[in-house]
């Protein structure tokens, strides 16, 4: 099945839009034209709207899913070219991911991952391309650099921010903590200025926009360390839970069971291609309107979409004033994620930052297609931000130019592009972005905001997840919240309740 | 509501058998004389129990939950005394505990969790006492000194065990890993007994004591290097995950909520203080007979009994061979946790390791009770092993052993014992020991042995969980399992899937 999402170009088919993908579904619609009123309707089918969806359904509740896409997983989905499988957005996945792998062990899917990186064959290096120069370096060396680097970014207290975030799930504990959330990541570079070298700032700067996918002016300082503080404070944990651990078969592997489960509790009507543009909550029911005029009534909405394209959506009543400050502020990722297969099948075990001259920055190989070349991943953002599928050969330029010309020569030439996959999260309608990233004061000021219930309608986004905020768990954690607050508002709790 | 488990000494009171607890359920039962057969039984309301029963019965299965204890929450549960809480079993959790913190998250008690280590106030030492003496240390030394001992301890490929086991929820992935189930603790000391200062050799030793409970010679050192991994291979991960975060208001705060839930559903039957003798399936349907013979049926069973005291119960028809050996083998954790209320108010960030000739090794500053006395958990094993309430004297003074007399003086005496308590897990016929610690080949032969379902019942328990195994979190991950076993069973898979 093709989604319309995503883009695959290669030289001889030329740039072709939409990729397949397994989480398309068919048919679109399981509903039928005269439905009673829902529970409660699932704005949006990423993660965190079909945990609530799947949670609701099972829970005994009739459940509504309305998704503006073909398919499932909003910003995490993966596409199968030829029996290979590319991420589009979110990967990673790791067991200090509470609620995803609560969600892998639950589908017995532990034994479904493998690693991104495989240091073991060919060209086993790292290159730093700056203006300053291209330096070659064994991998050991780059986690070396890269740990110093980032050791002097976070080490706001002397134990590396355990003092000041000691529980990354309740951020603000601590009075130190909210004040980070006045500064830039580029406020903190100008602190630490003095103890960086070169290199280290380069390598340092680059991860913090691979991180943000904003600009460093644009990143919150404090979010870059509750990031931090959930790796458990440290370079290689930082490592193993933000790019370790991928999933075999791809995410919509993953995402595809969610789905089905929800399913099986016959309780599950979906629609696809339905975007929502209208939420009218009288106090004793919802009414969701679509873009072409369908309207449904339920007891209950979960609005599952994400900060940056809220606003899109009127609701009625009008939004509380915190969170329509929220909106118009929006989160800063415009992350540009852009999947190359190379004709050089010796690059498996390549890792490289072109910073900050290219408009991909950071790249590392990820994986052998089945015809034997290499295939890396490589990440831009808001800094030179292009648009992949706008100019072809740009972005084959861009990718080219993370290999620096030192490095090889008539007997080893650059590697020649040979596909090159992607999804423009940023042009994206339903996303507005990639994963959340937050400038200044956002968080400090508006996450309560933007996690307040407004009347009968449930917001719920991995945007203001209080764990992996941005992550696949932190869309689970929201999903799972917002369906308990709905059974509990619906199902109550009339019980005859034992003396406890 | 005091429940008949644990025990409470006090100089002026004398032993108390029973300790109150919110965990102790009244009434004791809400089943009707004339049920129906129901959809599941489950025996057991330790988390594992609780989490199956919750899931089945929101999920919409009719569920009758037997204890034959008089309390939830099986091998963890609090008791509260005079406003204090004190941890009968399981304590510690923390947010790389994916099952756990789920919950966690669920319940919105994120904000109800404290540090257990204190170490800002009054004697601020690490007292190392064996018999080639005593040394105090600063903290700082503690760390260091515990760091290079398990460091070395687990260093068995260079990286500290990331490349034997790398994703340990498959943990005999690789080829290497079942090896290390063939040898004990003992055999990896000897094998690098050289490298060893004897410092280090006694914390160490005394740390794979406190985690398993058993002798050297019986704990498996695959297991040990299991736990490690769970921990990120570190000794910060060992601390931060094993012995850091406490509920504020005591475990059974926590278990309390999974038990609440699966109520609000409507469709949870259970009682109390009916241990379960015989279990026969038809094939079609399971009989579960109690020890004061009444009868239930369903047409699925849910055995969350742990190891040690499984074969206290008879199956017909009879298990298999592969589960039969795991019973008879048992696991060899037979720790002595005994919580003490001591005099001097100084003791808060004190911590202290008396090895190995006293019967309480381990202890450390745990909280301050409202008296203003320290508390302090002190920790014993299969080693010198105590029932700590045949003789009262005689574990007053292995607490008391703890405190060197050279660190005391008739201006400064050594802390007198105020209050004990504890549970005797060692007693408990439901479980016949405490978490689960597994001697050298019972994993590599039989984990899977004892994760079988059995015709119509489902195994689940902690003690085989693939994850945080002996831990709270893997008992959720067990009941979790199990319970979407059952209904999918159940319930099947019997709707008109889309094509997906």
């Amino acid at each position: 099945m093709t989604s319309r999402d995503g883009y695959n170009w290669t030289p001889s088919e030329g740039l072709q839009t939409g990729v397949p993908t397994i989480g398309k579904i068919l048919p679109e619609s399981n509903v039928s034209s005269n439905e009673k009123p829902y529970d409660v309707i699932v704005i949006g089918a990423g993660y965190c709207g079909l945990t609530a969806a799947r949670n609701a359904s099972l829970e005994g509740l009739q459940v509504l899913l309305l998704e503006g896409r073909d398919r499932i997983g909003g910003r995490s989905w993966s596409s199968n070219i030829q029996g290979y499988p590319f991420e589009m957005g979110g990967t990673w996945v790791h067991w200090g991911q509470s609620n995803t792998w609560r969600e892998i062990m639950r589908y017995e899917l532990h034994d479904q991952v493998e690693k991104s990186f495989n240091f073991e064959k060919g060209v086993k290096h790292f290159e730093l391309n700056t203006p300053n120069g291209v330096t070659t370096m064994s991998h050991e060396q780059e986690d070396e650099l890269l740990a110093s680097a980032l050791n002097k970014f976070t080490n706001i207290d002397g134990v590396y921010g355990r003092n000041t975030i000691p529980l990354p799930h309740d951020t603000f504990r601590t009075l130190g903590s909210a004040d980070l959330d006045n500064i830039s990541a580029k406020d903190r570079l100008n602190d630490i200025a003095s103890i960086l070298s070169p290199q280290e700032r380069a390598v340092l700067e680059a991860s913090i926009l691979l991180a943000s996918g904003g600009t460093l002016e644009t990143t919150s300082f404090h979010e870059f360390m509750h990031w931090w503080a959930m790796c458990g404070y440290t370079y290689q944990g930082w490592l193993d839970m933000l790019i370790t651990w991928k999933f075999k078969r791809g995410q919509s592997s993953f995402a595809i069971r969610f789905f089905q489960e929800a399913l099986e509790s016959k309780r599950l009507k979906y629609a696809f291609n339905s975007p929502v543009s209208h939420v009218r909550d009288n106090g004793k029911q919802v009414e969701v309107t679509t873009r072409d005029a369908r309207k449904f009534q339920a007891a209950k909405v979960i609005s599952a979409m994400p900060l940056n394209v809220l606003d899109r959506v009127t609701f009625d009543p009008p939004l509380s004033s915190g969170k329509q400050s929220a909106l118009k502020i929006k989160h800063v990722n415009q992350t540009v994620k852009v999947h190359a297969e190379l004709s050089n099948k010796d690059l498996r075990s390549w890792t490289g930052i072109t910073y900050p001259h290219n408009e991909l920055n950071y790249a590392i190989g990820d994986g052998t297609t089945p015809a034997g070349n290499t295939h890396i991943v490589c990440f831009g953002g808001q800094q030179n931000h292009i648009d992949p599928e706008v100019d072809i050969s740009r972005t084959k330029r861009a990718v080219q130019s993370l290999f620096s010309a030192e490095n090889y020569s008539n007997s080893h030439p650059a590697p020649a592009v040979e596909r090159l996959v992607f999804h423009n999260w940023s042009k994206d309608e339903f996303a507005g972005g990639a994963w959340f990233f937050s400038p200044p004061g956002l968080l400090s000021n508006h996450l309560n905001d933007m996690r307040a219930t407004h009347g009968n309608v449930v917001f719920a986004n991995s945007d203001w997840a209080l764990g992996w905020r941005s992550f696949i768990d932190g869309a689970i954690e929201e999903g799972e919240r917002a369906a308990l607050i709905v059974r509990r508002d619906l199902l109550g709790a009339k019980f005859d309740a034992p003396r406890l």
